[in-house]
């Protein structure tokens, strides 16, 4: 059951990215019919949010299972996954 | 003449695309093979960066084409792509 | 006239930065009064964005001035003040 | 003691906004003197980092005691920190 319930949130993740991949296709197309720029650059800044929509996704869970479980044991781990977690959150805000 | 350089210039920016999508692809690899969430999010933001490259090349040349031309010729047409441009680049910084 | 136009605008802008000055003493007040984290941070987001609004003001100001004049003039400066432009667009979208 | 630690931390968070709010008054004057435009949003991208690695920093600080509290407690506290600190970095990536 818990192993269906992971295949299914999997898929969903995959077809979000396979979405993605699609609106970078789709900016292909735009180049390849000399789309005007600026329409071109609304797409661009579309897909950008979707991406970062997709990595706030993974954190959530990352944090809501990972982190939270080297949070509950303590030690070295819970440091360890809170400087990762830190880390990944500074690219993010940064990029 | 000039058609063969705008032919090599497109078929450079549909490389960068392709790039692109190649890095979507990736992601997708990282996920179907459970790659652990951090390493996923550390390509999702190279991902979001080679983005806002694009973006920005296709704005320097829109800025060194169209808006330019606009600009020389005045009026309206010259308010009316400084505006567009100007959207263009908060949406950008907002994304 | 231009002059009194010129310092309306001068006395405007300074009144942007001013209120966002207000906005970082407000942080300030929020540490020393031990404001819960999550409410500083909301505060530190706004603030932020309206650093982003009070740069994209500028830039829209320098695009129909300074580029545009250097545009319609062409040659060196021309290229020059494009890349300027372009250089502190992607500062902006970087930060 | 522990209070004595935490004078020190609350001075030091105190410093990092005053040298921000001193960004803000350099823009002020930059603005006041007619500094170049491309100059003063230099420096307004510099405050924007700064005011990022401030709210960082408080963010890291926030996971590594009230989320992590939270989450060794477990229940709905866990649950309400986890998505406040998800909706923080949200904001924060998005501004």
């Amino acid at each position: 059951m818990a192993g269906q319930n992971q295949k299914t949130h999997k898929d969903e993740v995959m077809m979000r990215l396979r979405r993605i991949e699609g609106q970078v296709r789709g900016l292909q197309r735009l180049v390849e019919t000399d789309t005007y720029c600026i329409d071109i650059l609304t797409q661009v800044s579309a897909t950008t949010r979707a991406l970062q929509s997709f990595a706030l996704q993974m954190l959530d869970e990352h944090m809501a299972t990972c982190v939270s479980s080297a949070v509950a044991e303590g030690g070295e781990e819970r440091d360890k996954k809170l400087k990762e977690a830190s880390d990944a959150i500074a690219r993010l805000v940064r990029s």
